[in-house]
């Protein structure tokens, strides 16, 4: 059972599934999880916690594995990039923001440099500076993006990166998701929420059980959990959650809450440290729909590509081309 | 050429592609272009002149065609829907809102039905209320529509639906678009802007070179030129239209336009009677990156057909599976 793709062959992977590197959750154990899948686990860099990245990159092992920055956050404190770099990793993936100071030291270091980009005139952008890989994302992915959905920018940036391999991201969570994108030019895909909803994931266990009881429509891109957090995001990004007590008590009034920040902002605190899901903040992405357990990541991995593998096997047959 | 699914079974077409009914531009002459090469063509019924409707339908001639009205104009006038089964269609496709009302003579009069939908809940909704064919329209479609996306919305769907075909629409054309498509388990596709720019729509030549100079990034989802118009479209439906001076004018202060209304609606009455593409609304989806060319719709189908046909035949070796 294997899909070879120029994703793979350049990455050395044995199956064109890469792990989104999501702040807080794809920590060293699910990291390590996907690449001994046959994947590339790459571990969230997050908001620049030296302590916490020393930790994930330890709790990994030898894996082969990635690691993954918001490259704007990571830029305030580079010092991140040399401590992921040291590691030798597989691969470096940038996510918001401009990668040309990053390039040279990330090339340097012999790792891969994925880039992910949520629009055609950025895709030509990373292109030019210098993406081994470039990652598509759509709008219905979870956390962080923009507004450009998957299934027309996965090949419009595709025309655009020529030899260099496309991942798609946002929407896929199974083996129908990563036949569409190789379908449209996709050499592979990237996984957030699917991976979030699994054994190794770092979020709690009423997070996960949040996740299957939640659908697609429970989801909406917003900035006020960012704002709440302090964590001041560049347009145009927002971040796609599940709506809960909290989201719906602020949204539409932002601007009330940059104001009355301080107040919410211990409250939402208090909230999540008592993990109340009527308050933390969930990032999950549409495909929810097709999410219904939370398995060891290993068993997703194989389910994809075994069913992506069983689709694309038997398309010929299955639509009777050509008769 | 041909790529057989269980909906070209059941509306014994050749190709699984739909001509999406787009008010004032998918008229009699473009639906029978699309059915004479082998899909199926649906006449915009749009807002309801009745008139426009008539000479339509009149120009499509002895073609197979199908009439796609906006459910909650057409309940208004149903009389309309009557006047298109009169002529014995092929199929009715209901979009944006209940369905209920107009099921029984809809197959009294023997025509199939075919519903779009723009989220999971609707789906089964449909479903449940007498759908022959269901179309999931992702918010990456030109025109109307609502926030799910294409890629997680069609795989959801199909998961709900049974053994109702569904067709995939939003961000498709192409033949990536298709072959992806049917391997997240849909029958087919229905394609709008792609059929837009062909020699049959009707859109003028201004807007159609307008169409080829623009980019998915030109698009966004607005509520003005519904606005301006007089046509107030039930939440959540917005429409995706090409970005010009007169959106821009407007974006943002949606209540004083429906304030200031009438001058505003003056001034676009007459720069949509001077075709002037800085105020004209025209709308489109964010596969405008896909498309460079107005050809006939004839030669739209035969691309996208001989293009999936070759992608999912050649699935097997591309990816090497198995070995």
């Amino acid at each position: 059972m294997t899909i070879s793709t120029p994703l793979t062959a350049l990455l050395q992977i044995k199956h064109p599934i890469l792990l989104a590197p999501m702040a807080g959750a794809a920590g060293g154990r699910l990291a390590a999880a996907v690449s001994h899948a046959g994947g590339l686990g790459i571990v969230g860099g997050g908001y620049g916690e030296t302590d916490w990245l020393t930790r994930e990159l330890d709790a990994a092992g030898n894996a082969r594995i990635g690691v993954g920055f918001i490259t704007w956050s990571m830029a305030q404190n580079p010092r991140l990039l040399d401590l992921a770099l040291e590691r030798k990793p597989a691969a470096i993936m940038l996510s918001f923001g401009d990668i040309a100071p990053h390039v040279e030291a990330i090339k340097r270091a012999g790792a891969l440099l994925i880039c992910q980009i949520q629009g055609v005139t950025e895709a030509k952008d990373v292109v030019v500076k210098g993406a081994d890989i470039v990652v598509a994302q759509g709008t219905e992915a979870g956390g962080h993006g923009a507004t450009r959905a998957t299934f027309p920018l996965v090949p419009a940036a595709v025309d655009v990166a020529g030899d260099i391999p496309v991942a798609a991201a946002g929407g896929i969570a199974d083996g129908r998701g990563l036949a569409a994108a190789l379908m449209l030019g996709a050499a592979g895909v990237l996984m957030g929420t699917r991976f979030l909803a699994s054994t190794e994931s770092l979020v709690s266990l009423k997070a996960k059980r949040r996740l299957i009881d939640s659908n697609g429509e429970s989801t909406v891109r917003t900035s006020v959990f960012d704002i709440v957090r302090g964590r001041t995001w560049p347009a145009p990004y927002t971040g796609r959650v599940i709506r809960n007590e909290f989201l719906e008590s602020w949204s539409g009034r932002e601007a009330d809450l940059v104001r009355d920040r301080e107040q919410a902002a211990r409250a939402y605190a208090e909230g999540q440290r008592r993990d109340d899901q009527g308050t933390a903040v969930l990032h999950a992405g549409e495909a929810l729909d097709l999410i219904g357990d939370i398995p060891p990541a290993r068993e997703i991995v194989e389910r994809v590509v075994h069913d992506a593998e069983r689709l694309l096997g038997g398309a010929s047959d299955r639509y009777r081309l050509g008769q």
